[in-house]
């Protein structure tokens, strides 16, 4: 941590910043600029100290220099996360396809898609069964009914599946049924499901929040991490701008950054990004070219029909199509999809 | 709602737009324009039709025209609506001013807090017992403990307290001594902790979610008033933009519009809007002059010693400031202040 | 154009809208809902007459059915726009990569820069002469030697050359040397600098505005366009957001909806958009995977000691490296790239 | 400058770092903490040296500790600037008002307007001659003819004029006629713009862009003072951000930061910044309220007919009512306004 004095600042301003340094068990040493005296701050410091640094008298601004993230930061684990699910595994050379609707709204409607997307090369079925919807007059998921139907498909079509969980009490109710939990954007900083999530022995997959920069995602990660479970896959599926032609706007450089800064395996959710089915194909190329470990995608065997979000779903054609143009990117990454099984 | 149909759509792709218009019980109103044909929807639409219309072929877009809020919406409720917490009555002509700490530290600094804050005019009394952190290695409150502590302080200055409540199930346990519940920034869109307060009794201070529009703010306040309770505060503290200098971008047009579209009341927290100390009293005073029925202040006996957002923190000596300047501002609104207890 | 009227509005209200259309000499068409009136506009709408009706009492709002841009639109012109600039055809089937440093910093730089890019399968050489800065005091550019030395390499390596104009006055003096012109993103709504470039008979590159949604990138190429000139490349080099992990975010979802709404050729400029030379190559091969028809890439012989933008800049070795994993994934979208010279 | 070295960074990648600051006629001063070695840069650095620092092997990030803006800042230059022009001063104890329409349309529409405005109190009179348009086929102002007739109506009624320039080239025209010129915020970062009104002796006042933060706002004042002409007032009106329901969002914030990180005068523009002219009143009123030095509104005498910008201008009556209740706001300041004529 670095403090630095502002130009004019008195050699009594500068003791009491060096004191109250010192009082905290750490070293201060002092170097005068040109313009600026700059305090660097020497030994094992403590998060409240910038602020606490940042009201003395004197004081222009206070640096930190390490990272806030330590579990999730390569720099103290500089190999790559892999994280296995039933035999699929995350983060490896695989490229990974998590595909199904949106919301799961029937046996039938489910069943169809799972079978369809394994099909056509997914390795993981995606079906929501509590839906956090903008409006309280919107469909809000089967709940209980809505995970069963889920771990029935995953079982027939021997898919893991990933379902979202909503709140802390909700946890165990989620985690009797899926393979990996998501949670939702909306959710990355509901710092007590971070807690929850923390404690249970199941991968979590952790979307990025739609105002969180890159800082705040990984220290969600470090949320859960830090109660002891670190299998967290992150997810970039867009951030809230001025762009208004889609719903967010996808953050592909997010991919390469997190493949340098951090150890955990990242994917991509281009049917929430944008939110039209017509650009969920030229983004899913995109994140994979840039370097995404795997993709999240809406499918639905009937979008003009489904409960929620059918304007984002690709129907079983266009995700065999998608899969087919995929596939080619992945081999000029020297990476692979599943070989579909039809 | 209004489907606009493409340039050149074809008859077949408008009949099939009013088809589907017809087969869920409205209206279809067909007009044909220089270039574009438009489909008017007659009668009371659902949520999903717009999504299910905006797939069909030859559509350009989907107009919703009614507000999808209603009981949020002053179009339906078009008097004020005035909250009466223990002798405190908010969005009423008087400026209601909620201050005290960022989070319970001691009994001994909330007293202290609680005595100041009252004798220079404030009637409610804040604190903070379970905290939201950005990140897992800072102080996250002192739990039901600081709500015992909040609770003897609101008692023995006589101001009822409002605190934040962060999980669906410590809604029951919050409420058992707070008079105002919180939902914080982060969990604006929490839709399950939204539908728990929804169940009490007791008021709800709402805070604008960091990315969230106006539009998403009063549907968070409709899913709490959609389960029962209508008794929400409305409290801007700014949005997220690419300005570094503050910590949020605080919207004080926000103000003025909740007042046109809305019938709930409206107050600012300029506190946790701008993250520094040294803004808080120019913002309040300009959050007065825009309009809000109330301000939420930051307060602590000593910030350079806060537990947490010591820097965006006033000090007794900086509050009563406050409050001197605040006086003349309100009698400009035609409105007023508590008068000091001294 | 439709007006929707407020919930209780009056007849009389809806009279006076009526009126004020039929008195523009347009057709209006009066339907009522069940809460609200609506009116459509007939005929050959003027943009002021949104803002006209806007204002009326008993308006809630008004709503543009039409698109503000003709010229630029797909819907008036569907097939592609292909700009042959000396031989090379951009927006072909050929991804064009546009190459060199930020600023001419000499003849030796340029030329072994020229050389390098070409050797690698460049087929435009980029320069900039006149440089846009942040502060006044860093290096502002070469001006008219900049432009001689630049259009001396481009016929020794027999490429067109893109430089940048700043100023309405300087558009013949940059149009004498340069093969395309490129209006920055700081000057994308300089108005009156678009309608020079719109009398001069050489195609242009426009930057998308760093706040500029898709619907304005557009009017500036209608600007350009209305006075002539319809050769228009349009290039996406990241959007302003809270993010600061890079200068700006790079909105790859701007490609495949520019192939949609427009007929112009879309490029992408990964070296602005993040501003890290590390990032670039992920971000090139992503923006080729989503549909761009070209890049725009910044080299520099020795970035770190470039006068500008040394981060974000190539050197030679890492160029070859984007070039040859860049031809892959042109061919998995049926493109190819020139074939390189060594 | 301040150099943070990685984790595990070697000696030699130290040293190098330290060479090439010495190199450069600086000192180097190395200080090891636990995690990261950081080395202080000692003397007078230049802009360029981050970006070569920050490419050099080892390095994890460099810090500018310096303030890019000299000119413009507070910290050379302690005491407020106050602007005389033709007897009006801006920044000093007077609160001042400039009114008028966007565009002059025509004498009588600015005559009228400009007796009504000043006749309430303001004393300055803006209106367009040449108006900015996001479309290429909306009333772009009557050019010379505008600038001739607003100059005959501010001798008339005795009030210093203000206009907008759009080109370099247009410098001298418009400060033929214009007692105080305006960059607009599309204008901010039109380098060239800004070098030629540093030319001229009249004050200039710069509206913030609408991408643009405070620094870069600041280095834009810097770019025209660094000329020779240290007139500048800064204008807040808006930024761009993802709420839509404003045209952009007034940040009042800017208004106590500009006060206390530059000397320069500041004052407000509610008019642009919302688009809606219900909102300028209180907008405007927080504005002086937060510490504004001034307003810019727009008043039109029949804004439903007004040729530009009619949905937020003022008509007579309601500039009139903003008066009356700026006056009490302005002497809760300590501050006044001109006591209107009549």
């Amino acid at each position: 941590m670095i403090v630095v004095m502002k130009v004019g600042s008195s050699q009594d301003e500068v003791s009491r910043v060096a004191n109250r340094i010192k009082a905290s068990g750490l070293k201060a040493h002092i170097s005068k600029g040109v313009e600026h005296t700059v305090i660097g701050v020497l030994g094992q410091v403590f998060p409240e100290l910038r602020d606490i640094l940042e009201l003395l008298p004197g004081v222009d601004q206070v640096i930190p220099v390490s990272k806030p993230y330590k579990l999730a930061s390569r720099e103290f684990h500089p190999l790559d996360t892999i994280i296995e699910v039933n035999g699929v595994a995350i983060g490896g050379n695989e490229i990974v396809i998590m595909a199904g609707p949106c919301a799961v709204e029937s046996e039938e409607q489910l069943m169809s898609t799972a079978r369809a997307v394994k099909a056509a090369g997914a390795t993981v079925l995606r079906g929501g069964a509590f839906k956090p919807r903008t409006s309280p007059y919107q469909f809000r998921g089967l709940g209980e009914n809505g995970l069963k139907i889920l771990s029935q498909a995953g079982k027939e079509t021997q898919m893991p599946i990933i379902t979202e969980v909503m709140a802390p009490d909700h946890v165990d109710l989620v985690a009797k049924y899926a393979d990996i939990l998501q949670i939702g954007a909306r959710n990355m900083q509901n710092f007590i499901l971070l807690d929850e999530v923390g404690k249970i022995k199941k991968p979590v997959l952790l979307k990025r929040g739609l105002s969180s920069n890159i800082q705040e995602w990984l220290l969600a990660a470090e949320y859960v991490m830090s109660q002891g479970n670190e299998q967290i896959i992150l997810c970039e599926r867009g951030i809230r701008t001025f762009e208004t032609y889609t719903r967010n706007t996808m953050d592909l450089s997010a991919i390469p950054i997190i493949e340098k800064v951090s150890h955990l395996p990242i994917i991509a959710d281009p049917s929430h990004a944008t939110g039209k089915w017509y650009l969920v194909t030229p983004l899913a190329l995109a994140a994979v070219a840039a370097g995404a470990d795997g993709l999240l995608i809406e499918v639905h065997p009937n979008p003009d029909l489904a409960l929620a979000d059918g304007p984002q779903s690709l129907n079983f054609d266009n995700f065999r199509l998608l899969m087919s143009q995929l596939s080619p990117i992945a081999q000029t990454k020297n990476r692979k999809l599943v070989t579909p099984s039809m």
